[in-house]
C-alpha cells in the first residue's frame, strides 16, 4: 500500500529517510554485526550514538553551558509527576486537559497554586502576554504547556515571568527556534517532533536538576539528580528509541535547522487555516485566532453526521488520524515537523472540495 | 560485517526472524501504510498488535484468569519503587546487586524487612528450599530476585511463602515454564527474553493491582491500579517496543513454547559449565554449583591479564559483551533465549582452546 497521509497526534509521522534508515540499520547497525536493539546501552558503540544525540541536540538548540539533556522514560505523563517531586510546589497555569493533568498529579505531591486557568472558556485560548500572571508568593516555579494537543492552542510567545518557567513542550518542542534561558526545565515526550514513543526529553538548567526541594521519600529513579549524575545511563535506555531520536535530529539539522522546521510548520499551519477561514460556514476552528497552534489543527464541521462523512472523504484520499482526541470529539490534523506539505495539501483539497450536502 | 556472537546480558541478543519482521515492517508495518513507530497507541491497528502480544504471552504462561498483564516504561528499577510504593512493606531476600537496589528503594518508601542476605558470601549462592527464610510479622510481601545477572546464580525453584511472592524476573522471565499461582507480582524489563528495552512487563494477581496500600501521595501514573484500568494505555505506550515483545512472544510459541525455551538454555549452560568443570586450573566459577544461572554464566581466569587475552580471541572468534558487570569485573557469557547453541558453541571452542602461556 502507499504511504498514508498520516495526521496522529503522536506517536506520529516520522520523517521517511529516517524510517529507511532505521530499517537499513534494523538487522545490522552500522556495520556492527549487531542490531542496536542488542547493544548494551553501556557498550562503545551504544555510548558514541548516545554522545551524538546529545551533541546535535544541543547544537539545535543552541544549547547554553549551565544546562544539561536527559533522557527519560516514562512519557510526560511521569513528568508530571517528577517535576513536583523534585522542585517542590508551583504555580500553574492550565490552557488544556494536559495542563489539568500536571496540576493534579502535582496536587497529589506538593501545594502547587493553579494561577490562570480557561476550563470555563472551553480552552480555546491561550492568555495573551498582558494578562500572564504574576507569579505568586512561595511557589518555586511557574509551570505551563506550551502547545495543547487536544484543544489546538499554542503559546505565540515565552511567558515573562520572576520564576524559572517550567514547560511541557511535548507537542512543539523542535518545531521553532527557541532560546532557553528563561527555562528553568522543559520536558517533552519525544513522539510528536522529536521521534518515536518511548524516549522522554528534559532540558534544564543544571542548578534546578542538582536543587533537590521535594520529600525524602521519592525513591531514587524518580530524582532528576539520579539521572543526571549517570548521564540518563542510570538504568537501561531504550536503545532503539534513542537513536531514531539521533536520527531526527540529525534530519532537522541538515534540513535547516530549527529555522527551517518554523518555516515550514507556519506554511502547513497557514494552509489549513486559511481553507477553515475561506469557507465559515462549513469549518469552525476551535482555537482563538491569536492562540492557533501550529501544530494541531481543530476545527468542527456542522454535525457529527458532516464529521463522519468527511473522514471518510479523507480517508479515501489517504488521510488518516484525523478524529479528535476521544475527549472532545470534533476534528483534528496534527501537523509535526515530518508532516510534509503533500499531505497537507492532500487534506486541504479534501476540505476544498467537500460539499454540505 | 557478519552477524556477530552477542553476549551482552541487556540489551541483548534478539531472535534473528524478528530482527528480520521488524526490518521488513520497518517503513510500512503490515502494509498499512504507516509505521508501527507512527501509529496512535489508541488507534484500531495498534490495538490489534497489543491485544495479540497480551493473548500470545497469557497462552505461553498458561495465565490463569484472575492474572493481569501490565505493559509499563521504567524498567525494573522503577518497579524497585512502584512495589513498595502500592503494595507498601514487604520482605526482602537479597542475592545480588539488584536485589540491594529493591530494598534501598523499598527502603525510601516503606519500611521493608531484609529476611536472608549472602552480601557477605559475595553472591555466589542463593538459599536453599531448607534455609529459604520464613515470612515475618507485617510484612504485605516477599520480593526475591529470581536470576542475578552480575552474579550469575538463579533459584533452581519457587520458593514456598505463606505471604504473595514478588519477584523481580527480569532476567529469566519466558526462560523457563513458570505456575504463576504462588506470585503476587511479577515484574521484567523486557531486555533479556522478551524483547528490546523500553517494554516492562508486570504479571500480577488482579486483586493485587487493586488493592493499593501506598501512602496519599504516590502520584496516579506510579499506581497499578491506573495502569490496570486503562489496560496499559493510560498515557503512550512505546508501540514499536510492543510490536517487538509480541513478535518474540511468536517466536518463543512457535519454537515450542517455554519448555522449548527451557530445554535449550539448560543445553546452553550445560555446555559452558562443562568446559569450566573440566579445565579447573584456568576456569573459576563465580556461582555455587546449586545455584548456578542458566541465563549468565560468570567466571573468572586465574589473573587480569588472563581476562583480557581471553576477551580479546573471544573478539577475534566474533563473541562479543563478555565483559563482566563494571561492579564486579571477570568475565559473563550471558545466553538467554535467543542466543543460538552455534554462538555458545564457538565461545566453547575459544574456552577449550585458551591456553594458560
Amino acid at each position: 500500500m502507499g504511504r498514508k497521509h498520516n495526521f496522529n497526534a503522536g506517536p506520529s509521522t516520522l520523517p521517511l529517510p529516517v524510517l529507511e534508515t532505521l530499517a537499513a540499520n534494523l538487522v545490522d547497525t552500522k556495520g556492527l554485526g549487531l542490531s542496536v536493539l542488542e547493544m548494551s546501552h553501556r557498550s562503545k558503540d551504544f555510548g558514541a550514538i548516545l554522545a551524538h544525540a546529545k551533541e546535535t541536540l544541543a547544537e539545535l538548540l543552541s544549547l547554553p553551558a549551565d544546562y544539561e539533556i536527559l533522557f527519560l522514560q516514562g512519557g510526560a505523563s511521569q513528568q508530571f509527576a517528577m517535576v513536583p517531586m523534585n522542585l517542590g510546589s508551583g504555580a500553574y497555569v492550565t490552557t488544556g486537559i494536559w495542563s489539568q493533568k500536571a496540576l493534579a498529579e502535582a496536587r497529589i505531591v506538593s501545594e502547587p497554586k493553579e494561577i490562570w486557568s480557561d476550563a470555563a472558556g472551553g480552552f480555546c485560548r491561550v492568555p495573551s502576554p498582558d494578562e500572564f500572571p504574576q507569579a505568586p508568593e512561595g511557589a518555586n516555579y511557574l509551570h505551563y504547556t506550551s502547545n495543547n494537543t487536544i484543544a489546538g492552542t499554542e503559546f505565540p510567545y515565552v511567558p515573562a515571568s520572576s520564576l524559572p518557567l517550567v514547560a511541557d513542550m511535548s507537542s512543539d518542542f523542535l518545531s521553532k527556534p527557541l532560546d532557553v534561558k528563561p527555562f528553568g526545565l522543559i520536558y517533552a515526550g519525544a513522539q510528536k517532533n522529536a521521534g518515536p514513543a518511548g524516549i522522554t526529553i528534559v532540558v534544564a538548567r543544571r542548578s534546578i536538576l542538582e536543587d533537590f526541594r521535594g520529600s525524602a521519600s521519592v525513591p531514587k529513579i524518580l530524582r532528576y539528580a539520579t539521572h543526571l549524575a549517570a548521564g540518563s545511563l542510570y538504568n537501561t535506555m531504550p536503545t532503539f528509541n534513542l537513536y531514531a531520536c539521533s536520527l531526527v535530529f540529525d534530519w532537522i539539522k541538515r534540513e535547516g535547522g530549527l529555522e527551517a522546521m518554523a518555516s515550514r510548520n507556519q506554511a502547513k499551519a497557514d494552509r489549513l487555516y486559511g481553507v477553515i477561514d475561506a469557507r465559515p460556514e462549513l469549518y469552525q476552528g476551535h482555537a482563538e485566532r491569536g492562540s492557533r497552534s501550529r501544530m494541531n489543527v481543530t476545527f468542527r464541521l456542522p454535525t457529527p453526521e458532516h464529521e463522519k462523512r468527511f473522514l471518510d472523504e479523507a480517508g479515501r484520499a489517504g488521510c488518516i488520524g484525523l478524529a479528535g482526541h476521544r475527549t472532545v470529539g470534533g476534528l483534528r490534523a496534527s501537523i509535526y515537523n515530518a508532516q510534509p506539505m503533500a499531505a497537507v495539501e492532500a487534506l486541504a483539497s479534501v476540505m476544498e472540495s467537500f460539499t454540505d450536502s
